[in-house]
């Protein structure tokens, strides 16, 4: 990943379903190559392989089993993943929670695999524990505010902050992401004065009108800091 | 569904990822223009849109998350599947098991959506239970067989006549369907006998040499019995 | 079990944990001994040998896991159950959903070491599916309605019949229970009305502020109908 | 906790059900007051509270639900596993993994109504993991030898070592302890000496054929080294 990070999760809502799930990473594109900001989208599962073969930017998945190929009916290996075209995965989110053991794989498998690790996480102690497992980047997001509409920069400062700062603290390598609630440029610019180097949303722009046109106002909170 | 099918489980193998899936893929839709006998694959999660968006034959998922569209990352919903091309999905397989509710409400939904449903099931009483649910089929699947080198037709022929007997006692218009182990085509010829209108198989086809030489088997024996 | 029954299901509330569960037991005891009305309790895991030794009527498990005995932490086998006390269990609770397997398991094994069981359901398909499996009861409980103030024989009778009319039909030896919502002896009254052989009921008794008297009232409800 | 501490885990073994946990535990009763060593015993769960009132040495749960009382059908919270005896609860064991929101509940729960939490963990990456939640200890046991006739500290030296020096850079107030395969008290000298504070061990003791001889072993490895 480059930072500043916008990663957009479609999660499953209907309007990141299929052609308008194509359409929104078309979007994201296009802010990319306008802006040079940084935008990772993570498609749902049955459209992963159509949209990353269609788009230039990173596409992560939401969520991998801790399975070796073979016969796990209905799961996701990391193994597919890479060959339909991801470089990352999300892990451990909040609606998607995964124990210790599974997410540790997870995120060893994917760095000798060269690909990326978002763990999430929902308090301070969860994002302490997450970066002692050396992922990329942990993205803090505490699950009341999750699909509502106050921003975690402005509802809780406070947890971005220390995530911040306990996972330096353990790994300096790690960076911290934040989300939840997260719906426009004031709130990207916001996190990254609280030390994260990105943001994780999902409803802010699924169910947006115009999604182009909030991604651009995303985009505009980071070009300001940066 | 038409019946007598036979329905290929991608699950997670590396030969069935990506490419390798939509050659697989292909080559079902070859032998079924060939044969005219109905073939249904179910690919790999990530694949789902890309092979079904390439093939003219049925495609299924391997699995649906009782969720409604929303928030919920990881997840794979009915309606996205349907967009992807699906038009219907297995459920409760020995490898992904599901609770009696979530099973319920996948098969209602599915119908509502005229989408079709196959449960899986471990023994003769689940495939009275799955009956109950009125799914459009039932694979039975003794779990100690999947994967193995001997068909449930030659290990276990008692569990498919019984599953058959119980499944229309409780519901005539349930099919029963049945899996593990089937390898070739008198695996499925055995399987029609016994009173099932198809058979479920996965790593008979996806880790063959030569994928296309089994399919061409498979549905010989269908051939011989119509 | 005897018919009609009383099944008091403790969950995990404070007022049923260790002495005021033990309290409720004899107070349990007690209606039985002096009304004859059988009533079933289900205490809190952890009180489940403690209680059992300490009364004379019918203690079930609240669940119990589908693992035989050996190195399985943290889980509940009908082995140790019985020799706790129990002489059954519920299972597949809408708040501790189980697969379809593994229900079928517990039904099975629960049989053979002359144990009973009561699969609680969601809704008439559910409950045509348990019926197949053969347990002793099936007991259906609309989800939205259990732990509030309407009874399921108020809020939603169809389902009651409904359920009897298609259980009976599956299986005649399976008998019917009801449950959500139960908070005295006209619910009880009502739900035998409607073919159902007894109740399960959680908050109504564990919650009230007079245990003994709400389950006089509970009982009267069948002495009346007897 | 006391250390060096000796974690008996009853597992769901037939011979630590009932009478015969009891009599464990009066065994492990016996040793302390002969040789002062500390020993927890984690006994089945119906049979906490029953063990709990029979004995004077520490009575940790095997697991505990992240739910708070009320209605959670099957659970065990920690509240009642206070009532009921119990000082402290194993969490995370191989055999019940827990997701990191959960775990992080319990042990910070469990901080605040005084009982003690002892993380299961399964390499030195998730042993940093547990340290970061700041339970009292984290007890590293990989599970390929769990059950097994070799100690891990025989097996896998270096990952108690390392364990220890991971743990002890996160948070310098957490302890480590080290299990499967633990025999005798060879195997406990030699976690001590690799910086251990203890051993975690279960079929160990619950399938020797004279548990006191074996848990006095135990014990001989203990008192040599101190």
């Amino acid at each position: 990943m480059n930072y500043p990070v916008i990663v957009i999760n479609y999660k499953t809502y209907l309007e990141t379903a299929g052609k308008r799930g194509l359409e929104l990473a078309k979007n994201a594109e296009k802010v990319h190559a306008d802006t040079g900001v940084d935008i990772i989208i993570c498609p749902q599962m049955p459209d992963v392989s159509m949209i990353a073969s269609e788009v230039d930017i990173p596409v992560f998945a939401q969520h991998a089993d801790a399975f070796p190929p073979g016969g796990h009916t209905g799961a996701v290996t990391l193994e597919v993943l890479k060959e339909a075209g991801c470089v990352g995965t999300l892990i451990n989110h909040s609606e998607r929670r995964m124990n210790f053991a599974d997410t540790e794989h997870i995120v060893s498998l994917a760095r000798s695999m060269n690909m990326e690790t978002i763990i999430c996480t929902n308090n301070t102690a969860v994002s302490a524990a997450a970066a002692a497992l050396s992922p990329d980047a942990v993205a803090v997001e505490p699950p009341e505010l999750i699909g509502g509409d106050i921003s975690v920069t402005t509802a809780d400062p406070e947890i971005v902050k220390e995530s911040v700062e306990i996972v330096k603290k353990i790994n300096p390598n790690v960076e911290v992401l934040c989300g939840a609630g997260v719906k426009n440029g004031n709130d990207v610019l916001k996190s990254i004065e609280l030390g994260s180097r990105g943001v994780l949303l999902a409803s802010g722009v699924a169910k947006a009108k115009e999604p182009a046109k909030v991604l651009n106002e995303l985009v505009e909170g980071i070009i300001k800091k940066i």
